[in-house]
């Protein structure tokens, strides 16, 4: 007989297909209460969830089989880790699955940013180009010769570094340790780095520690000729500071592909000419799903079978 | 008695500054025949001008004591090059200096197509973004694993190239000769350059052979899948037969800072959601700027001293 699995929300019709190959799967689920779960999830003993939705201690509770939660993605931020613990479920996630096509999005969101792109697509399509030349818009700083600061330094952080590199940038970190085995230079607190950089790159795990690391004294220390890009997680910056910031043009710009309350985007940002915004896309190309969905069917293949997933996290 | 120069285009104020403390300078003019010229220019033994304004023949007749044509940029298209040689005018431009500039925004371009940057920024802005997810503007290829196919590989597009392998991309180019010190694959035909590529990036030196280049057989070859980006000049693609390859999807998007007829952009192109247009702003960053500028001055200099220019243009 077929495992059965909870997918929580709804994934892709080829990972349903490939997850109906072995498995007898329930859902997706609207809410994330227990009231929300069926009757029939009560059989399951793996639940398929993001990170960005939230999995309660209650929810838990109301899949009394469950042994295992598996993220889709990399993040694990919403999931009750210390309730998954004590009542014996693993977890597992995508682990570097979608690093390099995160990592390679963030520079794209950084070029946009930096180098106006957005702004100047804006300028031509509004018919706004005329004997003036693109004046408006350009008048942008180079990436290279300028200093990328990157908040976290792993998986996707170390592959923004290289190509940040590679664009004759000046790379700098903060992360919990230094990493002397990389040739970047090392900052040892957040506001350090931001004074140092032209660029804030956010790149860190998002956490309880992590909650509005980037505040407004972060963003001052960046200063007025500085952008900030984030494709961690929305909850890492304190999304208000950043609003007053690029209103009061406190920094330079910002491209932004996760957001506080997504899909909700405030008014406040859409309006503003000085930023990036896109639908946390980072980690939705061809490539990363097919990554991802590799690794969870890895996940799932090595639990069933008694075997350490490929992608497990420490609890 | 300082030299006359007479200036086509209006620079920006730093870079007029810069001139007049050596030279009496003249202009900007508005028109690109011998009637727009003043008579004051007459005295002119330079002109300062750009490479896709016309600089005719009849233009350098209007100018008896005219010695050096000298271009603000990299192009030299539309200068009259038989005719100068004729005269003994002698030509220069600014050479490399704003090839780092130029090829860190042709990868912007070429991210932001590929990624959907652009398209996810007009969904999220326009309140699109719903509970679905970013679905209608993901599931784009990564640029890690694709073939760019760079045609023209001079001081830009050997720039692109380094940064392209950096996001693990596998380079080919095409251009007149193979340069078999650098690592990347030649084509010996463009057509057979964009039949192998996922992009194609056009990086090569604008003139008569290689007008409209790039063609409906080019665009074709690219597929449905493929990708074109021009930051090099609007003549070398067909821009009728390309606005109708991306209009029936023949290919899958393009990123242009270049165009046949500008400042005039097709309302056909821009009225397409696969594509991203920027106003010819790649050369235009403050760094780009600043390059350029000290290039131009340093022509001047050693032009006036009698000394070899540092990037002259044999004619």
């Amino acid at each position: 007989m077929k495992p059965t699995i909870l997918m929580m929300p709804r994934l892709a019709d080829d990972a349903i297909a490939s997850l109906k190959r072995d498995y007898t799967v329930i859902g997706p689920v609207d809410g994330d209460d227990a009231a929300s779960i069926p009757a029939e999830a009560r059989e399951a003993r793996a639940m398929v969830t993001y990170g960005g939705r939230r999995t309660s201690a209650e929810l838990m509770d109301a899949l009394p089989k469950l042994e295992l939660i598996a993220c889709y993605g990399t993040g694990i931020e919403r999931v009750d880790a210390a309730a998954a613990k004590a009542r014996g479920i693993q977890l597992c996630n995508a682990a570097d699955a979608n690093a390099r096509s995160v990592a390679e999005f963030a520079v794209g969101l950084m070029l946009n940013s930096m180098r106006g792109i957005g702004r100047g697509d804006r300028f031509v399509r509004d018919g706004l180009w005329s004997g003036r030349g693109g004046e408006p818009v350009s008048n942008t700083p180079d990436l290279a010769g300028r200093k990328i600061g990157i908040y976290g330094l792993g998986a996707i952080g170390s592959r923004i570094a290289s190509r940040a590199a590679a664009f004759e940038m000046e790379v700098g970190y903060h992360s919990r340790s230094p990493k002397p085995e990389l040739p970047y230079q090392f900052h040892d607190s957040l506001l350090g780095l931001a004074s140092w950089a032209d660029v804030l790159m956010i790149a860190v795990r998002a956490s309880n520690e992590t909650r509005h690391a980037v505040d407004a004294a972060v963003l001052d220390a960046l200063g007025r000729e500085g952008h900030v890009v984030n494709i961690s997680r929305g909850l890492v910056i304190d999304e208000e500071a950043l609003c007053t910031a690029l209103e009061q043009k406190r920094i330079a710009g910002a491209a932004l592909d996760v957001f506080a309350e997504e899909p909700h985007v405030p008014e406040r940002l859409r309006k503003l000419e000085n930023v990036v915004l896109t639908p946390h896309i980072a980690a939705s190309s061809q490539d990363a799903k097919k990554a991802q969905l590799r690794t969870l069917l890895g996940n799932l293949e090595a639990f069933f079978a008694g075997r350490p997933m490929p992608a497990g996290v420490p609890l």
